[in-house]
């Protein structure tokens, strides 16, 4: 559905723009005790992305590869999608217009701010944000990216596999966070075009768009509760996303809540890495054993994002 | 005084017991401002290292290669390097003693115990606590590592260069910050003997022992009042640490704590890294400009340690 050289060139376009981030090998004898020490672990550091996660790939690409520059762009958000548009435009000199529910997290509004978009913040919930929104772009025609279903969205965070995988060349296995599908289906699409890594998806089982989605052949509306939910809690998996991780993705897993705030804090103990709980979601499922390894297996696990509220 | 050979050796020997920090290229306008964009800037994140801070090299270095294991090992610290030392002795089958002063903060101590050390809480101040260690030394003949003077420990800090290097092939400069010199005499002794790369000292103006060694040409007692003392506050630069540093490094840079403070934040701000303050300081010299960058310059700043107080 995406061409790996449609990738390729995504990621020629946003390269300029975006953090190489980086890999770590850590050994399993740290986090899994007795079980499967010989399994070999690798870290994707992508919290270390321009403004706190990987979606500004999905944005700058979104943006990037219209025939002509957009002028206005405007999302509707209150966390990282939200963060990732502002901080794209900006750096584009485009106009962004992120719209808020007022319940969210003033430190995330001021982040937004501070990529420097107008923020309106109005609605009582994430749908009545998202409805301003849309009213806002049929009023003036400012350019829309979606969180995760646009194409343009997944073909940008795809590039997190590109860029993986030039990295470190013996993987087996990744382990991807799920939300609304963007970053697991865009991976899968470029990961399953070149290799045979096995690709498993892992949700919050009070936040699993995904997992039902695939239970019923079709995504199925949830609703989120998850400590995650912040960055994980879609409660549509995409239409897109759906088609295209039903295609590549091996693995569909569910984790608790308890597993994340362990991993959370085993991040922590272990690394002095300080994951957002979404992006430790991931890491949860190895750490939990919710993620059966095999012998000699070797690991990939996305670290995916870091805007918990310390410091900001 | 320490021959590329030995450190090349060290690494070898200590390989399978530490992690190979990543590396990250960083863009200069994201913290420069319009002050010197063309800057490139290369972050070595030895805050992942094991116990949180580069300490565990010189640690298992000290005790492999000894020509038979020690049984047993002492250190006088309520810090990075009672874990460092807990640590490796842990993971090598050793026992260890670390004599820690009553006023260390409880989240140190039950870390050093975590580790499997058994902690004795005694001496009003490090110096007390020091004089236990010494005493308890002289009684058991248990093995004694040095924070920083010792010439092993000195070697085993040595190869964060040597793993640099061998990660960042374009390297001008490099930023250390410095407490009571082991690391940077260590990777100054390495960097000098196969680059002509410059070495710069970083330390807070308030607790600046090397600083003020170079200054009266021998080592002198100082009083460390700055923030970031807790690991960085040595009264004292080590005697061989003084010997190396003055062969091998180029410049001595004095930053306030207020630029420390900066930092940290800016490390969590701009690419979710929390280090802990002494970690910052070399980031805070480029930052505050006190580190005055030339055109084109790449700039290696390594952030040594993590351990600040936050879920741990």
């Amino acid at each position: 559905m995406i061409d790996k050289s449609t990738i390729d060139d995504a990621y020629a376009l946003i390269k300029p723009y975006i953090r190489k981030t980086p890999v770590m090998d850590v050994s399993a004898a740290d986090i899994l005790g007795n079980r499967n020490q010989n399994n070999r672990i690798n870290f994707k550091l992508e919290l270390f992305q321009h403004a706190g996660c990987f979606k500004p790939r999905g944005a700058f690409y979104s943006l990037l590869s219209q025939a002509t520059l957009p002028k206005a762009v405007a999302a509707a958000s209150g966390g990282n999608h939200g963060a990732a548009v502002a901080y794209a435009a900006q750096k584009l000199n485009v106009k962004a217009n992120i719209f808020v529910p007022k319940a969210a997290p003033k430190a995330k509004v001021d982040r937004i701010k501070d990529f420097g978009a107008k923020v309106l913040l109005d609605g009582d919930n994430y749908a009545a944000a998202l409805a301003n929104c849309e009213q806002h772009i049929a009023d003036t025609g400012a350019f829309s990216i979606h969180a995760y279903d646009d194409i343009s969205t997944i073909t940008g965070q795809a590039t997190v596999a590109l860029e993986w995988l030039e990295q470190v060349k013996d993987l087996d296995t990744v382990l991807i966070a799920v939300g609304g599908g963007g970053l697991i289906s865009g991976m899968a699409a470029y990961i399953k075009q070149v290799t045979d890594i096995k690709i498993v998806a892992i949700e919050p089982a009070n936040s699993a768009s995904m997992y039902h989605a695939m239970a019923n052949n079709t995504p199925v509306t949830v609703t989120p509760t998850s400590i995650a939910s912040d960055s994980l809690g879609a409660s549509l998996c995409g239409t897109n996303c759906f088609a295209i991780a039903k295609q590549y993705v091996d693995e569909f897993i569910c984790i608790e809540d308890e597993d994340i705030l362990q991993a959370q804090t085993s991040l922590w103990n272990n690394y002095r890495i300080l994951a957002e709980l979404g992006g430790s979601a991931a890491f949860a499922a190895l750490a939990s054993g919710k993620y059966e390894t095999s012998e000699n297996e070797k690991i990939g696990v996305l670290i995916c994002g870091g805007n918990t509220q310390f410091l900001s």
